[in-house]
């Protein structure tokens, strides 16, 4: 725990800004960015240049008065030693960094945009924990909803469960019991491991995005559409997210 | 399916709306609802009549010109017989009421405001269905961010699956292989049903709203708290809407 109390306090606000759509953000995210003193950013030259851009085009896009930026670098992971000891170390190593951005400013309200929703498949939240700081999340639009909003497609079936999981656990196997998965981080089209006659699809790609990628069906007939088109697209653009929405086929 | 086409063609726009802040409503809502020509909404004098206020004050808030009003009000469910053919006649008689309603006005953009997001666990999209009209969905945030973001919590831990399911459910048992889960639609707080010491809880009620109430800890240590300050909050406010994360001990 990096000890602030000696450099004055300062809360931080880690606001939620959507999937990838200017328009996403929330008027409480806007609220919250008006009112910071200090937006702390990734600096450019992240691989993902398109997502630093984004960043910079909502704030211009929502920022009423200019307010300082203070930027960082992410560090890189040590991927030699256990997976839990590397992430637990990039965490420590990333506090860090955002509190030497952080500290020579003197700020009260310190504001950092997160991708989606803070809660979903994302560190900030347990970074910002080992700064000491008094901390608020500002909920934005996750992934999950951008993509049932653009299929038009209900996440669950009347009254009935759905389940949230990786590609790396998709390929243990289909969740027991589970009509109903969301699939994210999925690097390696995971799908292709399930019995394709069994399962409906809805995928979508850089969705909020103008990139937007969807495709629906049986999982029988669109799979492999699917990962060419995946393919294709991330040789393309040089990255890609990409999530999907899977149900078992009612026998 | 309701034919349409005889009486011009709509598009439906179903506008998720956050779940009781006004500030939750994002930017791409706020041009739905002030590109659309109508506004159906359910008439006041349901028993939540809060609800009803907020849709209005969500309205005088975004638009920028006065845009008509269509009422509708919600038929009563049918709850003798069996429990899908109800639901399915409920939303019959709904969408006969929806387009009854909106028809006289032949307008081009119809907007309809959605509690939340429209994918979870809400009927909009499937009573939209059949009015035959496009379709299209504005994602809001839901109550799982809201809860979530009000505790400063994560969803996940890292990389592990999360289950969305219901108070009913639950009851069924604590779902099999799960380390975490948000539970909604729950009248009787379920997780009553559990084993408390082996439980942490994150609880919140009317979250983002001014009313929010919000309680975490071991179940063991909060979970009669839970139970008194919802049977005290609910008849103090003549109804309620709660949801909780539940998270397994590690042993
Ligand atoms: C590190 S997680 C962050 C999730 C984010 N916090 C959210 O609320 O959606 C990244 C994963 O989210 C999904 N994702 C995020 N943005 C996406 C987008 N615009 N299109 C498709 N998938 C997206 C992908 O599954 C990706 O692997
Ligand atoms: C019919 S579902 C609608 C969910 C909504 N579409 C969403 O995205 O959150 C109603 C359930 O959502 C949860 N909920 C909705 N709004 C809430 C709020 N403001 N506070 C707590 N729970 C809420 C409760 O579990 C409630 O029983």
């Amino acid at each position: 725990m990096i000890d602030t109390r000696k450099l004055g306090t300062y809360r931080l606000n880690l606001i939620g800004i959507g999937t990838g759509n200017p328009d996403h953000v929330t008027a409480q995210a806007a609220k919250a960015l008006n009112a910071a003193d200090l937006i702390l950013i990734p600096r450019k030259g992240e691989s993902k240049a398109d997502l630093a851009d984004l960043r910079l085009q909502i704030l211009s896009q929502v920022l009423t008065r200019p307010i300082p930026l203070a930027e960082f670098d992410y560090p890189t992971r040590d991927a030699s030693g256990d997976y839990e000891t590397g992430v637990n170390d990039w965490h420590d190593e990333i506090a860090r960094r955002w509190h030497a951005a952080i500290a020579p400013h003197e700020p009260r309200e310190v504001a950092l945009l997160v991708w989606g929703d803070p809660s979903l498949y994302d560190s900030t939240l347990r970074i910002a924990s080992r700064l000491g700081a008094e901390t608020r999340v500002i909920p934005g639009l996750t992934s999950i909803q951008v993509l049932t909003a653009a299929h038009g497609v209900t996440l669950n079936e009347i009254g009935r469960p759905v389940i949230i999981t990786t590609g790396r656990q998709l390929r243990d196997g289909w969740p027991e019991g589970a009509e109903t998965a969301v699939v994210m981080l999925d690097g390696q089209c995971s799908f292709q491991t399930l019995d394709a006659e069994r399962f409906h699809i809805w995928w979508g790609a850089y969705v909020g995005m103008k990139e937007e990628l969807l495709i629906a069906g049986k999982l029988f007939d669109v799979g492999t559409q699917i990962v060419e088109t995946r393919a294709k697209a991330r040789a393309e653009h040089g990255w890609i997210m990409d999530i999907y929405l899977l149900r078992q086929v009612s026998k």
